[in-house]
């Protein structure tokens, strides 16, 4: 019978029930369409970011190999124009290199901090399994690198549609055994977002599965953690979130094809559906309009429920992974935040 | 051009915006009509109140304080009945008293962990500031007590129309004042939600200011910080929030009422706008459909950049506040993480 009472309220005496009646599920709710404006409660870099309109595009899923294909080189050719002020701007050099037959570009902060000399982050990175082949990938570990100041190795793993799972995570997984086996894993920390994050957490349940050494912590940002779509904000936040627009688009695509006939609830697919038991200290990152909010809590909800230490950060207003833009306030901000975690768990 | 690239791109080469070119800002988001349904990815007691309607009367606004009175009355008479049932169940024990010449709940579990003995925690409950007078608003303190085993001191602070801002923070204040100077405040916590996480963090800063003790930690859940209803999750959950639904209902024009006349954006109405420095460790709640998202999470920022302990927890697909209904799973998780807060912080 009125606002916020439903909150203090037994189940069974939810608004329009009976009390004592058995839980009644109603129809799904009609939420009517709405002006959406942009808020004034973030930086002004930012309100750029989050006024931006739909990307043309999202809604385009490619019907060919060939399509994907295409679609993969212009994701790439799109960043590369911005690399180079990137790396400049952040003081980052960036090497080309392999790793156990796998191709890396091992990405170093120009003024390394002496407390992180010892230690080294792997990061995977995202884009649905499919997009940013090459330096683009990259990006996200030229922030860890300026912002936070480590030194990191960016998997340029192989994908779909030449190369479905598992190709992605054994080749994350070749230079994890590589890498872990040169230097002290707890020094070591896996992050990445998105598909990256999906592909940290995966890391670490097939690490566990195979014996091999944990890392001292990860960062999964927004990690695309069920690729089945059940999480809420994959319809609360459908056309609210101005990068993956909906589950509807080219990204509810990429998980069949990634897929490639496995189930999606194999939790090397979808690490929600894993055990988080023993996992290394976890630090995520979201935003209130993220289309895969809804993936990032339940991950933390889960790894809290394994008794792990599992800290979330969420950025006002951001859609999914906005927190990787460069140059702006509320990025550093993440990162710094990052940072400080995995200075306080790597050994 | 493409999906999740905005993401990965600096802010002048956001997707419609030349590079280099004046950051451009869209305009609002149109957010097309759409059926949102309950979403499988919580538990079934959850999913109801989840799939609840929107209450009847979000959107009538009282016009007289007569009927902001009989509003009040209201939501207590909704409540009464299920006290009984709650206290039971929760195994806890509630006795009416004053301290300082304030009206309170002494609220004891009946079976008081030892490690809790010389703890207390004081609450403030929510309701918009206006809601839930006398034991009704002590029934998040039944959850605590039950749930996470704390001895808790529910405040009845006066409310609008008849007593607007500063009543209920100086009711709070004088039961702080006096709980604090009988006992460590190192042991002490203070919690509340919506309104009462609010008041939680008002309180902090008067105690500031006031050079009183401050408490070893507190629980803002869901707190409504800034009542000129800047966050951006007060449009991008409108209608999605099936609690208070929007802020075009009553619970924006209680914060009128409740300030009188004073600025909303005076931090002791609004504490967003407050100085964070030096707060005790807080851990704050909210659900991915919570109106009051992102006045959560914008809290939780400002806390860490102020170099405070801060920690959040987000669960799937709850509206403002659900974490407070009695006898969900996704309760008692809320609480078992607040409870092991508080025990790590408290003396």
């Amino acid at each position: 019978m009125l606002g916020s009472m439903a909150a203090l309220l037994p189940v069974d005496a939810a608004p329009g029930q009976e009390a004592g009646a058995a839980p009644l599920i109603s129809a799904p709710r009609l939420v009517p369409a709405r002006s959406l404006p942009v808020p004034g409660t973030v930086s002004p870099p930012l309100q750029a970011v989050i006024g931006a309109p739909y990307p043309t595009g999202w809604d385009a899923i490619p019907t060919s190999p060939e399509a994907w294909r295409a679609l993969a080189a212009q994701s790439s050719a799109a960043v590369a124009p911005h690399l180079p002020a990137i790396r400049e701007r952040l003081g980052v050099t960036v090497e080309p290199s392999r790793i156990a037959g796998v191709n890396v570009f091992i990405v170093t902060p120009n003024d390394l901090p002496t407390a992180n000399r010892d230690r080294l982050l792997v990061h995977v990175h995202g884009g649905g399994y499919v997009l940013y082949p090459g330096e683009a990938g990259a990006g996200e570990a030229m922030l860890m690198a300026g912002y936070a100041g480590y030194k990191t190795v960016s998997v340029d793993y192989r994908m779909p549609p030449d190369h479905p799972f598992p190709a992605a995570l054994d080749d994350a997984m070749a230079v994890w055994r590589d890498l872990s086996g040169r230097q002290d894993p707890r020094r070591m920390g896996i992050f990445g977002s998105s598909a990256g994050g999906g592909l940290t957490l995966a890391m670490v349940l097939r690490a566990k599965a195979e014996g091999l050494p944990l890392p001292g912590a990860i960062a999964p940002g927004t990690p695309w953690a069920d690729l089945t779509g059940a999480g809420d904000t994959l319809q609360a936040n459908a056309y609210v979130d101005n990068v993956l627009v909906s589950y509807a688009g080219w990204v509810g695509a990429a998980a069949s094809l990634y897929a490639g006939g496995q189930r999606l609830t194999d939790p090397l697919l979808s690490p929600i559906f894993g055990d988080f038991q023993g996992f290394p200290p976890a630090i995520l990152t979201s935003g209130t309009r993220d289309l895969f909010l809804s993936d990032t809590v339940r991950v933390h909800r889960k790894l809290r429920q394994a008794g792990v230490e599992a800290s979330l950060q969420v950025f006002e207003g951001q859609s999914h992974a906005q927190f990787l833009t460069p140059f702006v306030p509320e990025t550093e901000e993440a990162f710094r935040e990052i940072a400080r975690f995995f200075a306080r768990h790597l050994g």
